[in-house]
């Protein structure tokens, strides 16, 4: 569809990997994706709402990108990787979409077009009224909570490898004294194990959980040629809390 | 293989997610993704007859575009979208093949050569004999049938979402007295489910099921939020009977 | 990542398919793909040792391309599948990856920019040391054996459809006497199975396992439109023997 309307336009697919209706997940992957793609129109497609009231919508970044989808709370944590929302715009002019388009796969009909045309340079304002940027639907990521020598944390996402992304940061490990190298107290769905700070999966032997700092500057609790998912019985949501070991919770 | 043989060629991959051996659904889908295609030479290969008598073919369409794979069924529904057959074309000259092609896997031996061949504008007539389009294998979708206040179908296609794509076009539905809004009786695998025949997914509270017009204009079964097909036990194939609740079936 | 270095490269993508740290069969896809593949920077990342000592290296071959990825194994085989390799760099220059590299995916990091700087023309003298080829991990894929009539091999590949690929050869069978044609006494995973020795899948009836060579040369044990992995209830690894039928083992 794209390429009908741009011929001229490279197309870089992302993943067509996020799991039906997981609108978190897939903002989560587009705002870590953004950042490593070559300037474009970035479209994102998540819609459970399709055909609902939820407006179709660009919003244009502050180092020039455009992000094109569903306003429901897809785009903006990838909007504040590129810099913040400079304008914002929703797409209902129905010349720059697919003639009669589908109430079930405005994907194809609405957002691919109108992602294609802002890859061609049409000027944002041709596609609809402008739109205030803090009236889109945001997702808020949960909060990690420090309890003493505790962190209370989130499973984020759980990737292919089994590796589990946590909503903690080296810098708030270091805030209860633990660096790479030591040894913490994970609890983790009823169960307590000993788990090492490394720097990388192989900083502890075959088959151990490891806590490192994943590629996206976030805790993940990984195994050494393993998967912390299956291996630690915890997915997306699962509640995390570490500390140092013997510590009472 | 086929950018070795024409790198200026430009190649979308419209899916590599075909179960194996399943024609019927690589026809459909295929069928379903033409149209909104750039004009191109479009290579499918779903071949579990490979290496028998059945026979690589060429299907140039009255579009312009062409079509180029095994004579088992798979291209015929979409030479039918792309406004029917022109001419046909066996795939027998060696030199436009790789030399020595496996018995086994003519996808990248014979069919993506060919396919890389028609792109850069080889004439049709060099790859082979003529052939009557006519005398291919085409495929016979099941045909829905009314029963006095009935509609008797079948389920096509099941997609990754868990909706299910029926045989039947909303105006069949109409022929019994049903519009959007219209609560219908649905048949399925032996259990009987009221739905509400809406306009998208989100026409019915979140995990219910709903009736709607698909992206292909057949009627399909979804579930808000939901998987129809696991919420039904459906599939692929099952029955499916709907009418205005409290008929008698 | 590619493109945002050198957005005039072509990337053509392979597979993200391989099962994490599965290395052997990474390695074994990648040295069938190389040869159909235009001339190229390679970019394989299976790698289960990031951030250890594992080096990240670069293969110059014999036919002009190069390979680029950790030096686990993985590269080898393709090198010596495009003729053999010339020269070997250590990818150890900080000006050519992405600044402040991850410890935890040298595959965005490192490996990327390094691929998109070699498909640029960059020197390969200019990302680091040279090594010697010999020193790097080469894998080591099992060898058959015969003894008397029979052929003692092991499954290295099982594909998406069921296919069993073997570590034989056509021509390994026609030294113990048998040819196309010829009925098999195949034994794997314990089991005895009368298997006919086919040009292709449908050399048998439907739901008959066949002994093929494969699109790699190789011998392939495969089900006519079904699975030989869960037919034979065999998995990459399995041992197999085979032989005249009614020979003893």
């Amino acid at each position: 569809m794209i390429l009908s309307i741009a011929p001229e336009v490279h197309v870089i697919d992302i993943t067509h990997g996020i799991s039906p209706q997981d609108i978190l997940r897939a903002a989560i992957v587009l705002a870590q994706s953004v950042q490593f793609v070559p300037l474009a129109a970035h479209l994102a497609v998540v819609d459970p709402g399709v055909g609902s009231s939820r407006l179709p919508v660009i919003i244009e970044t502050r180092d020039g990108s455009s992000l094109v989808g569903p306003d429901n709370g897809l785009l903006t944590l990838a909007a504040e990787k590129l810099g913040g929302a400079v304008t914002c715009y929703t797409i209902a002019n129905p010349d720059l979409a697919l003639p009669r388009p589908s109430r079930t796969f405005q994907g194809r009909d609405v957002f691919a077009p109108a992602a294609a045309h802002v890859a061609r340079g049409v000027a944002l304002e041709t596609f609809g009224p402008q739109l205030a940027y803090e009236s889109l639907v945001s997702l808020t990521l949960p909060k990690a909570r420090r309890h003493g020598e505790h962190l209370h944390g989130t499973v984020l996402l759980a990737d292919r490898f089994g590796n589990l992304q946590l909503n903690l940061t080296p810098a708030q490990l270091a805030e209860v004294g633990l660096s790479v190298g030591s040894l913490l107290e994970v609890q983790l769905e009823g169960r307590r194990t000993l788990v090492r700070y490394g720097e990388t999966f192989i900083s502890v032997p075959e088959g151990e959980p490891v806590l490192t700092e994943d590629s996206h500057g976030r805790l993940a609790l990984a195994v050494n040629r393993g998967s912390a998912a299956d291996r630690l019985g915890a997915a997306v949501g699962s509640s995390v809390i570490m500390g140092p070991p013997g510590s009472a919770h």
